[in-house]
Order: structure tokens, then C-alpha cells, then sequence
């Protein structure tokens, strides 16, 4: 992974100045990986590197995982969530349609959306045939999340009619001293633990995120391998050789020159998904105590024909990330002779990745033009080693933007205020 | 579709006096309902009532749809592609993996994307057996955008190899003065027209978004029955009881003190492209002149354990339309024996729908509490219908919204900067 910032504008020498607040925080942040543990909220920089989760995964693995498995249920939302779904739609789920007899698939159920979920129960029911064809992997930190125990409580009843012994083919990922924890014991379900002080959106490394993907096939071990050589990186104190402290000072500097947008613009259409997960990153670790970065996510080159009218346009109010890869898995080439000629100039014959090449690059040329700042980042290739080198590089950078900002980047105090009034809401409703 | 408003944080008479601005406006969008022509760009509001659109749509589905038809492989990008999606994914698309025997299913081709089409091809060529079970569907108005003519000839090589006669099995949608119309004549393809001054972003209702939805099983009748009623409200002269005129008002009020985001906040997951739609929409229609408004999409509950955190207790820099449904089409309850009780207080036999509701109701006290403004847009239920009412109602409302910001609301000026960057590296590719 590469970051490129010439084009940022701003000074180098701002830049340097503003990396060196965080001088005692580089410093702090690699204590911390020497402790390799999770006493600390930035402990989740340790999973990567923890052989016990490898060895936890691997053990409930030989349990529950064979050739015949063909669904993985993902049961949970927001950082139980995110993270998972990022890795599994660049690799896989973003081609479920066409590539729609390559198993085992995992299903996102996050929200309780009344119509996903009934399709869904309807479709297990007639679709499963074996219960190794199904594996139910339920994340919730706190044991309560009322989206992921619903989810939970609905499916486990329209797959026990077929299969009484549905709890045997169930995992549960959650805190060790959740009441989920102590309940899961009781009925004989697979346990996976997760790190009390990790919060979710920093535990994609751990069980939260690494078992379901090696599940569905991912190779986690270099997805982690990506992780723990950008964590050597975004830890060097020097900063022009630090991209997540480059970034993060970049960030800091536009927002505070009054930008209060950050476009991801990602010219990888399986990508989108990752720029949800950076979503929740930013907007739930530096939204708080009225400031905060509001994230946008694009996509090349579709919202070239949609919003980079406004963008281009409009109001000077993003700092843009273009995120593009040097290689592709795989390509194709126009042919040489066109069924429709003289349309569109110059396209015999080139492959795939040129035209996207020649169209990123005029990205960047308008970009310079407009005089629009913008960094970029740019990927080896869409896999598990790069996917795990940006979601790393973006964790740190977003923890030393929030020092930057004097934020606490652990935290999310608004996100109780509606939980409150929607319990109080269906307890009412118990009630009547 | 209910607009209701009393959460906006304006005074009734503010919007009512900015709604007088645009009385004259109101009067030239109903006289070009009463010239049923294309000839005002506006003239996209008389295209859910053209009877011709309907019957040219029958004559080529009774030539080309049978019922072996799988896949419509539906190539275009931006207004070429959002709102077909839209509506694809709301009705079908969001539900395709659990719902994967329902066929035609239409698959989108728009950015050109080297792995997707690759593995695109190699599946319609693996999976297809006859010709019929397949349709190419080409929309692009000026007959020359890059990404949809790459895709066009690449998808032809692969599928001609198995079918050499792959163009009678084609579509094209294009303006009749493109070459690309003269190009499709001399090949036998079945060709639609689209009227000249109906941008991609207001052509919905147009053969480019009713041929391949009819043809994919939505009842195309009832989606324009829906904007036909809508267009009636729209159009209405006492601004109280045109919700076009008050979202437009409110929109640019809001802008006008300082608020440059607008945030569309679905409580659907499976209208998320509807969102994207609208993005479109907005960004390309009042992104202009250094000014202009940043649509957003968030989609509960997801974003609530997300961007939620920023929203609320970052910058109040934003707008928020919450759109929900009065009902769903399907329905599911939580048992009331939980098997892991005690975990998440009064959700027994309750309804998904109760659920979604009592969250939703949490959102709304919240957003009330932190005197943050907002409207709500309540459609009846998520159908073909309320989606016509909603795409005709944002449509109208971006017109007035336009009106009052001075700026034309159908050219995208910007759009064509890295166009021209782009196909000068294309030839000079060619060239070396």
C-alpha cells in the first residue's frame, strides 16, 4: 500500500509540525504492542499478531466446518458487523449473483428488517437440508444488542421445526462477562470470546471478524500478515515515513481550515462495502462534543456519472482520498474489431485496467486542475494482504486523529439516547 | 406517501413566503404537463402519462421476453442505470441471494470494472444454454459513453462465441439522433428512444428505466400511477398541501443558514439504491457555481451503531429527511418462549415491524431532543406505487430547489472535465 499526499496542499513543513503533538502517542501506542495485551482501548492493535485467536478459531473450526457447509448466518450489526462484511464483499460478496454456485456464502442479518428476515427464515427453511449445511455465527459484545437478539431469537425458531438441534451448529462471539456468555454455556453452543476494551469497530482481527471469514474461505492469516506489517509502519515516528500519521495529520488540518467532509473514493466497485466500515470508524471514534469529520463513501467510476458534479462543482468542502489498486485479479480486453465502431474513440483493444487507469488518471489531472485537495492510497492488489494493510493503516490514523482533536476515539455516548427511548417504547408496548 | 414537517425548525410563514418565490415556476411546470410534449427540460414530467412509451415497450417485450428469459444484463451508467436499480433492488435485488430461483433476475453492468466483468462473462457463458434465456439491454443516451460501450462489445465478444446471433437478442435505448441509433438500425437490434431533452437523471419513467423493470416483473403500470397522482400534488399552487414545494423550501432555507449537508435517512435497507438515485439527483442537479447542497444516504438501523454518533453529537451541519414505511409486505415475529431470555428486556412476541416501529420512534424523540431538524416521508408500504410517488416527488422538488437557488437544474458542466482527460490518455495509448 501506498500513500500519496503531494497533492494535498498543504506545506510539508505544517504537516511535520502537527505530526510532532503526537510524538508522546507514537510512543505510547508502541508500549502498548510490547504489552500484547488488551488492557488498554488501543489493545486491538495486538490481535493481528494473537496466536490464541488463530488457535481458537482453528479448534472450533474442526468442530463445526466441513465440505458440506453452505451458509454462514451472520448474525450482528455495526462493529460486529462492518468489518466482516467489508472483507467478504471485496473477496466474494460483491460477485454473489455470478458467482452464485461458489459456497460457503455468509448472510449478513444486521438490521430487523421485517421483510429481509421473513424472506430469509422462508428460505433456510426450504433451501437447508443438513444441519452441517448451516452455521448460525451470532456477534454481540454486550450480550444485548436488541437488533442481533432478535435476529437471533426468530431465526434459531424457523430452523428448529426442521432441526431440533439447531444450537449445536451455533457460535457465539461476545464478552466474556456478558449474560450472553453464561447463557451460551448452558446450551451447549460454541464460544468465542472477545477482549472486553476492544470496541467494535477496532475488532475486525479479532474472533469478531476472523472467524467468519476463515469460515467462508478467506485467507486470514494473510489478511493478519497485512495488518502486522502496516502496524511496523503507521508506528515509525518518523512522519514522513508514517502514512496513518500522515493521514491523520492531513485530515486534521483541513477540518480545522473548516472542510468538514472526507470523500473515500474508491475505484473498486467491491470496495463500498469497505468504505462503510471506514464509515463507522471515523464518524462513531471523531464525532462527538459538536465537532467531528463527516465520511463520505464514492465509487469510481460510477459516481463520476452521479455526485462529482457537486463535488467538482460545488461548494470547496471535501478533502478526498482516491483509493485505486496498481493490479487487478482479473481483466479483459475490448476487442479489436467492434461490433459498433467509431462511438467511442480509442477503445479497440485495450484491456479492462487501462480503461480504468486512463480514467483514474483523469480523475487525478481534474482534481489538480480544480485545485481540489487530495491524497492517495493505493492498493498492491483487492486482497487479503492489502484489505488487512488499509483496514490497519485507517484504525491507527483514525486513533491519532482523534488525539489530534482531543476526543476520546473509544467512545459513542450519543448512539445510547434512542436505545433508551426504544426500549422504554417496547417495554409499553409489553405492557398494554 | 405522507410529508410531514413539523420537526424542520422553520417558521410555517418563512416557508410559505419562500414558496411564493416559485409561483410562477409552478405555473410553467403545470403548462408543460398540458403540452404532453419533451420540448421544455421539464418535459420529464410528462413521461409517466405517454401512452407511446407503453406500447413500444409492449411490442419489443412480445419479440423478446418469453418466459425462459433468466438475465437481463442491463448495461448503462449513471442516469442510464440509478433509478432501474433503484427499483430493481427495492422490489427483487436487495432480496437476490435469498431469493435465488426468481427469475429474470437483471444483473448491471455500469462501471467497467475489470473483475466484475470478467467474471460476468465467464458466468453468462457457462451459464446460459439458449439464446432466449438471455437479454442485452444498452442504454446510453449519447450512444458514446466509454463505460458502456466498453461493456457493450466486451459482453458481445464473449456471448457471440456461444451465439452468434447475440444482437437479436439486444436492446438498445438511446436518443434518435445518436449514432449509435443509426448503428443499432444496421444491425437488426430492436431499438427504443428516449425523448432529447430528458437528462438520465429525470428519465426513469422513459423507456430507459420501464423496459428493462418491465421486463424484470415490476408492474410498470402502477409505478407510473404512482407519479401521475404525485405529479398532481406536486403541481398543486397552495404550497401547504404540495410536499415538492415544502421540501424544496425547507432544503433551502436550511442551506441559505449555513447547513451543507442533506442526509436521507432509510429506514428500508432495500431502498439504498433509491438513495444512491437521489444522490445522483441532487448532486448533479444543484452542484454547481461554487454552491450546493451534499446528499447523504443512511439506512436504519444499520447507521444507528455507525455515522449515527457524528450526527448527533457532532456539528449540526445537517438536514435529515427519515423515510419509513407505514407497512410491510411481509412480516415475521419473535417467538414468545425466547431460548436465551433475560438478555434484551420485552421483545417476546413481538412483531419485526413493532420493533422496527419502537426504534424508529426512539430516532424520532431523539432527533427532537437534540434539536436537530428534520422531515419524515411516509410511504404506505414499499411498493410499485409508493416508489413512483416518491421518484416524481423528489424530482419535482429538486426542480423547484433549483429554481430557488438560480441555478439550472439540468446540465452537468464539470462532468465533462475528466472526459476529455481521459480520452486524450486513451489515444495517446492507441498511438504509441
Amino acid at each position: 500500500m501506498r500513500f500519496i499526499y503531494n497533492s494535498c496542499r498543504l506545506s510539508e513543513e505544517k504537516i511535520i509540525k502537527t505530526a510532532g503533538i503526537l510524538t508522546d502517542y507514537v510512543n505510547d501506542l508502541k508500549e502498548i504492542t510490547l504489552r500484547k495485551n488488551y488492557e488498554a482501548p488501543e489493545g486491538s492493535l495486538n490481535l493481528p499478531s494473537d496466536k490464541v485467536i488463530e488457535d481458537e478459531i482453528k479448534k472450533v473450526m474442526r468442530k463445526m466446518v466441513s465440505n458440506k457447509l453452505k451458509y454462514i448466518i451472520n448474525i450482528g450489526i455495526g462493529g460486529s458487523y462492518l468489518g466482516t462484511r467489508a472483507v467478504y464483499d471485496a473477496l466474494h460478496g460483491a460477485f454473489e449473483t455470478i458467482e452464485n454456485r461458489r459456497f460457503p456464502k455468509i448472510i449478513f442479518a444486521d438490521t430487523n428488517d421485517p421483510e429481509f428476515l421473513t424472506k430469509l427464515t422462508r428460505f433456510l427453511s426450504a433451501e437447508i437440508v443438513r444441519n452441517d449445511e448451516i452455521l448460525i455465527n451470532v456477534i454481540s459484545k454486550s450480550g444485548g444488542t436488541t437488533e442481533t437478539m432478535v435476529n437471533f431469537e426468530v431465526i434459531l425458531a424457523a430452523l428448529s421445526r426442521k432441526f431440533p438441534d439447531i444450537l449445536n451448529r451455533t457460535v457465539v462471539t461476545t464478552d466474556e462477562e456478558s449474560k450472553l456468555y453464561r447463557a451460551a454455556q448452558n446450551k451447549d453452543c460454541q464460544i468465542l470470546t472477545m477482549p472486553k476494551k476492544v470496541g467494535g469497530r477496532y475488532s475486525i482481527f479479532s474472533n469478531v471478524g476472523m472467524f467468519p471469514l476463515a469460515v467462508s474461505g478467506v485467507d486470514t492469516k494473510k489478511l493478519r500478515g497485512g495488518a502486522i506489517s502496516m502496524r511496523t509502519l503507521c508506528l515509525n515516528k518518523n512522519p514522513a515515513q508514517n502514512p496513518a500519521l500522515l493521514s491523520a495529520c492531513i485530515l486534521y488540518l483541513h477540518y480545522k481550515n473548516g472542510i468538514p467532509m472526507n470523500d473515500n473514493f474508491f475505484f473498486h466497485t467491491e470496495l463500498e462495502s469497505l468504505g462503510k466500515w471506514y464509515r463507522q470508524l471515523m464518524g462513531e471514534s471523531i464525532g462527538k462534543n459538536g465537532e467531528g469529520i463527516t465520511p463520505l463513501v464514492s465509487i469510481g467510476s460510477n459516481d463520476l456519472h452521479s455526485t462529482v458534479q457537486l463535488y467538482w462543482g460545488g461548494p470547496k468542502n471535501k478533502l478526498t482520498a482516491l483509493i485505486s489498486s496498481k493490479n487487478y485479479r482479473e481483466n479483459n480486453t475490448v476487442p479489436s474489431r467492434l461490433q459498433f465502431p467509431g462511438l467511442t474513440a480509442d477503445i479497440e483493444n485495450k484491456s479492462l485496467s487501462d480503461i480504468m487507469s486512463a480514467i483514474y488518471r483523469g480523475v487525478i489531472i481534474t482534481y489538480k486542475k480544480l485545485e481540489l485537495p487530495f491524497v492517495e492510497i493505493v492498493l498492491d492488489t483487492v486482497s487479503e494482504k492489502s484489505l488487512g494493510e488499509f483496514m490497519q493503516f485507517k484504525m491507527i490514523e483514525i486513533m491519532y486523529l482523534a488525539k489530534l482533536l482531543r476526543m476520546n476515539a473509544f467512545d459513542q455516548p450519543q448512539v445510547e439516547l434512542y436505545k433508551i427511548e426504544t426500549k422504554k417504547i417496547l417495554r409499553e408496548k409489553s405492557t398494554i
